[in-house]
């Protein structure tokens, strides 16, 4: 038996407990919390779930600490293994591939300054119509999504286009909560990262682009003012962003 | 929307918003406590994890106010459609059936004690190695399964067997959990009914055997003083259990 397991759940069971008796639970309430967790489970949604409304918690309490730059939610669009870019690193994408093409740039560095030559960014994004590869229809396999690695400045760039807002799946258990609840389902346009290079903490993140709508009502809670970008136009339809990554230490494991 | 959807689901989100801050809970917690909720749905275990862990809250919750007999938790474990016995009133039993031979007798009454004919008893229990048909393997489909009627008296009879008690399913999720906190999977040996007249409130309630373990540590919190019986011995090796069931009303439906 673990007395750590034995605290936290006991500890949600009685909060959960005390808001059964706090709000008056029906027992026709408890029933339909009952199918509805069944629904989710059958609907493939607990990632889901649990990265939109519950993620964001545990982020901000895993890293409120931690030095260098902002992290925000993994959410449930990742997918391992994607491409490492060459140049002139552009994000694979459809020849006729919608969105205003972007450039972008910037450094790693340790939280003092220092360039972190070869640290890896995997970057992956919805495209301009809010559709993940992967997981919607749409986009083919592996659109916008790629690796790229700084160069001994320290520095990386890719080029991709603005992704589009978009709301959570409207028709499963979770966007059915959501719209019981009447919150919006929409999360704001953003590219995600995982920054990672050896010797420091991996910092998974998100750029929200500035001129999107939703950036104060995101359903996942994700968002943080260090972290929304502006796209400067450049000429020719096209944009630019400018963002450096500072990268924590990485935790020697607590002792036991 | 629904403001009571908004408002119960914000609550509790809340809640586990403010444990996992409170319990400094990390991302490997988070990710395993993830994969749990996946598993108990693969598993087909939320019914059983809610009626073992939630519902007692929901129950004493909805029906702390009520008049006449104590109810209890329903649980995962009721079939509709139990065939409705004559006399003897014996449950439906193997011809080797094990455990003390028990004959459960007593009246169903308003909460001023008036007799009510014709009152259903709808009555499931495991078998005395804590097996319940339909469910778990061993006891043939519908043992221990029956409904009898009172009579013009309100009185009831039937014949079955003392239950034996039984663990929550060990190799499942829920087990797992429970085995992870250290809690005993046990619940004590008990008689399920449901005591049902026309213009009554249905009455969800367990009868408790009063020589069984696991009394005071009910993994389902569903003992209440009230509802624990004695079988009384009355030779050839057979017990009597006797107990009166009082109807509260039928509520009203409350006004929108």
């Amino acid at each position: 038996m673990s007395e750590r397991a034995n605290q936290l759940i006991s500890d949600i069971l009685r909060r959960v407990h005390e808001a059964i008796v706090e709000n008056n639970v029906t027992y026709e309430e408890y029933q339909a919390a009952k199918q509805w967790f069944i629904d989710v489970g059958a609907a493939g949604e607990w990632p889901l779930f649990g990265d939109v409304f519950v993620e964001h918690v545990v982020e901000e309490q895993a890293f409120s600490n931690r030095s260098g730059s902002q992290g925000t939610i993994l959410g449930p669009f990742h997918l391992p293994d994607a491409p490492l870019l060459d140049a002139p690193f552009e994000l694979p994408h459809r020849p006729d591939e919608s969105g205003d093409r972007t450039r972008v740039t910037g450094r790693v560095t340790d939280v003092d300054g220092r360039p972190l030559a070869n640290a890896n960014l995997d970057i992956w994004q919805a495209d301009a119509e809010g559709r993940y590869s992967g997981f919607m229809p749409g986009p083919p396999d592996g659109n916008l999504r790629g690796q790229v690695r700084t160069d001994t400045d320290g520095r990386y760039e890719y080029v991709t286009v603005i992704p589009g807002p978009y709301t959570i799946p409207l028709d499963g258990p979770t966007g059915r909560m959501t719209a019981a609840a009447g919150w919006s389902p929409w999360r704001p346009a953003h590219i995600h990262l995982i920054v990672s290079a050896e010797g420091f903490e991996p910092l998974v993140t998100q750029l929200f682009i500035d001129s999107s709508d939703y950036l104060d009502t995101d359903v996942a809670g994700a968002v943080k003012p260090e972290l929304i970008v502006h796209p400067e136009p450049v000429g020719d339809g096209e944009f630019a962003v400018s963002y450096d990554f500072a990268l924590a230490p990485a935790r020697t494991p607590a002792i036991a």
